[in-house]
């Protein structure tokens, strides 16, 4: 169990896809008629979502076998097998597409994410996710890039403070709004600001910030940033940062670099699912 | 209204992002303040799902003022405003990410499909979205597609037939297979059958398909697959197709091309949530 | 499983009918005590929704057995054992209306579609049902009528294109409608076009629509229809059609026949439950 | 707001009907555009159910206007204008289906039932439901019985005890369970008992029963129940009770008849809904 | 199986609690580390709610063993164990608390139901519950009560009828009230009556009242009703009542004393769920 | 709006008190008359929930007005008016209870939390909630305890690390169990341990988490605690604090005092809904 809303998310996806039913396999494939499903990687990358395409199959044959030689995080090469699925023809059919949806986008995110992990494999910066997921997959979203090697920035707005620009303007000043959602939020979350420059950065390290976002700063105020607050407060980077630039953003000295495209931009990892006769 | 469930999907995308409160705002912005809210595009695009936009903030706020400047199929540049949107300033600080969530997965789907339409323009082949969606976005990212100039293929497994080797297989042969979907569906639905042959091409055209998949096809066999045919059924290519190749496979007289990557491989218009005090 | 949303349906079949309990039976019948249930006809008919049955004690009492002597679309006598279920005594008699008013209202509409199937047996034309079902349970009424030998028409407003009058008026003449239909909606799904008299129906075959209707015309008309079209459409006859008239309509030679009483006017089979101790 | 379940209940039908979409009215429909329809009776008959379709239009254009002018409870004649709808054409169009089937259920229920209330008008016998109901759509039947002018039995096995043979087994003899029942159900609930012969009619009212049903009994069995009794219970008949028989049983003196066919075999009344130009 | 919307329940307490993850055992414990878990008491008390809290593990891990050692309405002294539950580390970890929450309240309103019973159980008085409820719990906060050896009034507001001085005023008297809702409602239900006075009291019992509330009278005065009414309705003693008076009450000769305090004022019995290695 | 679930949750609250309707009300009120309902306090206290009553009220009639005099937050003294309602008899009278029930639970927590909060408001320590909620009500309870004064801690297992005794012996010591969930939960939750002793209190400071809680511990021990950890963590005393010993617990020094039974041991503040006619 990823968590406890995934058995939903699985069964909209299949009234979705299915609705009153899948009229071809019902008036073509006998009923009882068993086959076997071979995922296979048609590119490379890194699996995520196995367990997911299991849960889908499984609502819809609650008999079916699923044997997994790639786990969630493992690189796939073209031709090899991820895994195996065994159960009635009918549902491997009507199964099949929702199953592909899932995993490749997850797929393709795990996979993104490692690429972008590597690159800064180097520095102490750590790549973490944003709120830009696809509505409704949030969850499954931000599991994929945990499985790409990257770490999870606050779940929803319920989790963390991200003080804005707006919020600071309403209030007046950082050190106001610092103060006041210090005293309001659970004292078990963190109080992020966001800043645009190095005079708001030290506002916010004077504020008592825990963690402070450089928004679409460049590299060199970055680094700027990075010895004015002396590990006062965590420093995350954020704003146009791509695979091109993030190496030199990492070398700023950067505590966390936050990339919205490993969600939003991500392609899908393509896989097939071959169906063969079960033995 | 888009389809009837699209405001249980917005609620849960909010839902999901808001949990039980937006804990940064509910601490800093005071009940009753109003502000204003500018849609700008921040790179060039086609625009797609700007009620989708506007059904979330009314969500939170019922009596929020919304102005469109760029509907749905406009072509957007840089710096140019889409749409503003005036209400409660938490309302709009708290539903900025799920409304931007989904304006630019949409606008980025739609911007792409017009590209792809330009590049087979001056044929008469139709470009057609396929099953490979997000999962719970089907409507909308098929509406996004149709928003991008592209035509739609089936909605799921329910709205339409088609017969893949597997149906095939258990049958025995094409002829059969197109009968008995024939006898068993709704005379309302067409039959296509996918092939990856010419010799299955001609028995899918001898049983009556009403559409015939071409699966994987070189773009010499399809083209003798339009003369083999006749127009006795419609044919659509499949598989393999980029932006790439799709201009020559268009040449082929072909009816119908479907590209997956329309709304599996599509990444997000840039598009941002400028907040300014109202008036 | 007939379609995904089954197990949703007889859950709130149950939630209705149970509420906050069977105060009757939690106060007098003992937890453990386990009886069989014999599902015995009290009128002739045709068989429909056994495994919905099955399904509705299930969710009581996952560890039931359940024997089926008489699978959907068989027919039954009087006092013939269709099915037997042996579980909880508790459940047996908590789910037991439920489980009835599934089983003869499924088992009425075959059972009324059988008769009417017979009727048309010896022409080439093809009873069909309509969208006239009861609120909530379209899918299972659309499935009963296939068990009674009928065929289904279009499930709702998304899978086929019914052209009437209104829409013809909106757009100012059946060739501009049928076109316009054709460019937008999914190429996999057949245009019809409902017409009122042959002026109509010329003008609708030769906008290249896929199926006509033939909206309460008399049979002259319709033999008229037949043999205008020679094939170019399906045709199909609609409208003040019962089980005294359908014969001579069948004889026109039409393709098919969509009578809406199938749903909205079948009467239930007369169905019990009988209970006896269990060996 | 007949009760509160209902806004979901319409929910569910609409999203049946339209699913993702009403192709062919979103195709040739402009947006904006405004018509008017007309609920017309076909048949004469009871109406019931006119804001269940009030609320189905409501659901797609909250701005529409709707005058009745034959209230739930008036009786219709063929031709009679019920109610006009004024609103979007997509809305009217695409919620037609929906809205007439309610309406001709609901319709059909109260018709039935006030003709079966007519014929035994002149004794002081009370006509009464049962749970023979459309799974989903019981307190709508139930609704449209008290429209038509009978009473309604309980709602379901929480708001009422019914104590049958399987009850009565279980615990040994029919005092035993009337007292069981007694202490442990709401006392706000009456006690009821089928029996089938008059020695167990004389166990039922021996045990305080509230009330007895007389399962199956002839016409002169159940009057010599009425003397047994002597208003001591209250007395129900039911069981193979019809239009053709009711009036004989009527006439035993007996407080009510329950008569499943009222709900289980009601027909639909034949209602249209004539689409015109708004002014 | 309490009743058909428990695990529904049950589902939206761990959504609530778990959210999108236990993100301290998922990080922390191993998947697959078996654990066993007591529940114990650390107070005196009724227990309620134990296969409630098993159904939590449930949803959890469908594997879990559960062995139950004090049953509901068993009494439970300080260190005494209650159940054990053996399963996935993970899923006792996460599961914990919302586990506890229901089995705590519970218990604690059985606890507190079982001292007020003992209080009067001298006399012919029957305690029962009320309508103020948990909001959500209702059933649940109603079987505690049962278990701790009350009885149920009404479950809500379809299941009973209670005349209110609202209503009386609304409709003119209290005998016109009744007669009203005679006709009105199910015959099956029955009718009570609130009543302030001695003066409505009489009217009440006039007018054929099934049971008369004597709403916050003096013990004399309820002493006096008792009296008047000879048994010809059942009496309620309801308003104002507490441990400290209701002795008293009961010894009027009552038939029924309801007390609101046992849901909306009962407190949790302490329980904890204390973690060992399994064996 | 409290957040965005409220409304299901009223509506399932008002599906679980009117179930298929309030056959009182609707058989003796007529439709249209207008009442006026003040809610008035009978006890002293302070007020919370009083939007979630009129939410209640507009769910069923959405022409209320809703006019409030005590705020949540205010006190209010017995006979004080805290808010008039007018609206629908029917609305008024059926939804009382349901909006009642909120208020005078909500209202009973706030209550005693501010009087928790007032023993303590000359000590540095502020008072927190804890996870002992009600299923189903967590987020309306919290927002109790905020309107009574005291602070929340983490909502759900979401949005903070607990690391208890179970994780720390899963993983082997404080230290490796506050890096391993430093390194994998998002970098802007902070890191709580529950220590029993000073020992584990010296281990957990030295291990950098971020807020340490001392588990029923002694007040010396807690003083003690308070001089070893010299501020380089939050502190926060748990387990037996009532509002007998919170007062010496408060002057140890300790940063945080949470309180289970703010929310498990709440009674309900006394409130009535008395009914006059509308002007």
């Amino acid at each position: 169990m990823i968590y406890p809303g995934l058995e939903s998310l699985i069964k909209r996806a299949l009234e979705e896809d299915i609705g009153y039913g899948d009229i071809t396999t019902q008036s073509l494939i006998p009923a009882g008629q068993i086959s076997r499903g071979l995922f296979i990687a048609k590119s490379p990358g890194v699996v995520a979502g196995i367990q997911v395409s299991e849960a889908v199959f499984r609502q819809l044959d609650s008999e079916i076998t699923f044997e997994v030689f790639k786990n969630d995080g493992e690189v796939v090469l073209p031709r090899e097998v991820i895994a195996v699925v065994q159960g009635q023809t009918r549902a491997l059919l009507t199964g099949e597409r929702t199953a592909l949806n899932f995993l490749q986008r997850l797929s393709g995110i795990a996979t993104k994410t490692r690429r972008v992990v590597e690159l800064i494999k180097d520095s102490k910066a750590q790549l973490v996710d944003t709120r830009k997921t696809t509505p409704g997959l949030r969850v499954l979203e931000k599991y994929a890039v945990s499985i790409g090697g990257a770490r999870n920035h606050r779940f929803g707005l319920f989790d963390g403070v991200m003080i804005k620009d707006n919020h600071i303007q309403a209030v007046g000043n950082i050190r106001e709004a610092v103060a006041m959602a210090r005293q309001k939020v659970p004292h078990t979350v963190k109080i992020e600001v966001e800043v645009e420059n190095l005079a708001q950065l030290r506002e916010a390290v004077d504020a008592g910030a825990d963690i402070i976002m450089l928004d679409n700063m460049g590299v060199e105020e970055m680094a700027e940033a990075v010895s004015i607050v002396e590990a006062r407060a965590l420093l995350e980077a954020s704003g146009g940062i791509n695979e091109s630039n993030i190496v030199e953003v990492a070398r700023t000295g950067i505590d966390f670099i936050s990339m919205g495209a490993l969600t939003h931009s991500a392609t899908s990892l393509d896989i097939s699912l071959d169906l063969v006769d079960a033995d």
